[in-house]
């Protein structure tokens, strides 16, 4: 099972190197990881996909909260919750398939952001589930190259 | 000057660590990363924005090739390219600036992604100048929660 958590961290050179010790040492793995900006320049908040049990998140998230750097960590289980990871991907795209390409691109809404004689770059927002089903759509033309951010996330409602 | 670096890198555990770690170890200050999935689940893409002058780039570049896990590093200095950053941001938002709201979500083309009776979650992809314009207008209004997943690219063109 996957488990999304959200860290804010101070901003500050070696933080991210802590934290991914801290994953590395204890043999979690991590599906993704998005490191932004907040509203506030000297806080950054990570957001990690990791495998594993509800044990499992429990122990990282024990781990996180003991670094220095950590101001707060939350997880998203049995809360509801908005999940976007974004997606760039750039398929061949010739006259021939031009139009077909166009409608799956329509019925995703998605978006594309370039294109050339012979390919196009699609942007997309969604979860994973969406994301993945746009790849599989996709693949038949030819996946020249593809770029995701990985997953953030945030608690619906006040 | 902020930079944009893609690089291809094995999924394995403890890539990222010696990434962060090389550039924690020589000062270098990353501004965001993402990490997420490619098309061939044994390779992940790590796209990382870092601020200085050219000269800092190269540096960067020549270090992250000497590492054994990293497939390729590319940047986009001079290249045409599309860059994308994807953003969710909880405003409040009674009844009373609702539709104040919606305007500024509709000039922007973003989307509202949750509602409640006192917040609206936003989601939003752009550059970075679109995103912190979108911040600025929704300030105002009292920004509740923001996560940014940081930034990734794609050269133009086939």
């Amino acid at each position: 099972m996957k488990h999304t958590i959200s860290v804010l961290v101070e901003n500050k050179p070696g933080v991210l190197t802590r934290i991914s010790t801290l994953f590395a040492a204890r043999g979690y793995n991590i599906d993704s990881l998005a490191v932004g900006e907040t509203d506030d320049p000297t806080v950054s908040r990570m957001t990690i996909v990791v495998a594993g049990d509800e044990a499992i998140l429990e122990q990282v998230k024990k781990q996180l909260n003991k670094l220095i750097d950590v101001i707060k960590v939350s997880d998203f289980l049995n809360v509801a919750h908005v999940e976007r990871d974004l997606i760039l991907i750039k398929v061949r795209a010739d006259k021939s398939v031009r139009n077909e390409i166009l409608q799956i691109v329509d019925i995703f809404r998605a978006k594309i952001v370039d294109v050339s004689a012979n390919t196009v770059i699609i942007e997309m927002t969604g979860d994973e589930d969406k994301i993945q089903a746009l790849i599989n759509m996709l693949k038949p033309f030819g996946i020249k190259e593809m770029a995701r951010t990985g997953i953030i996330a945030m608690a619906r409602g006040g």
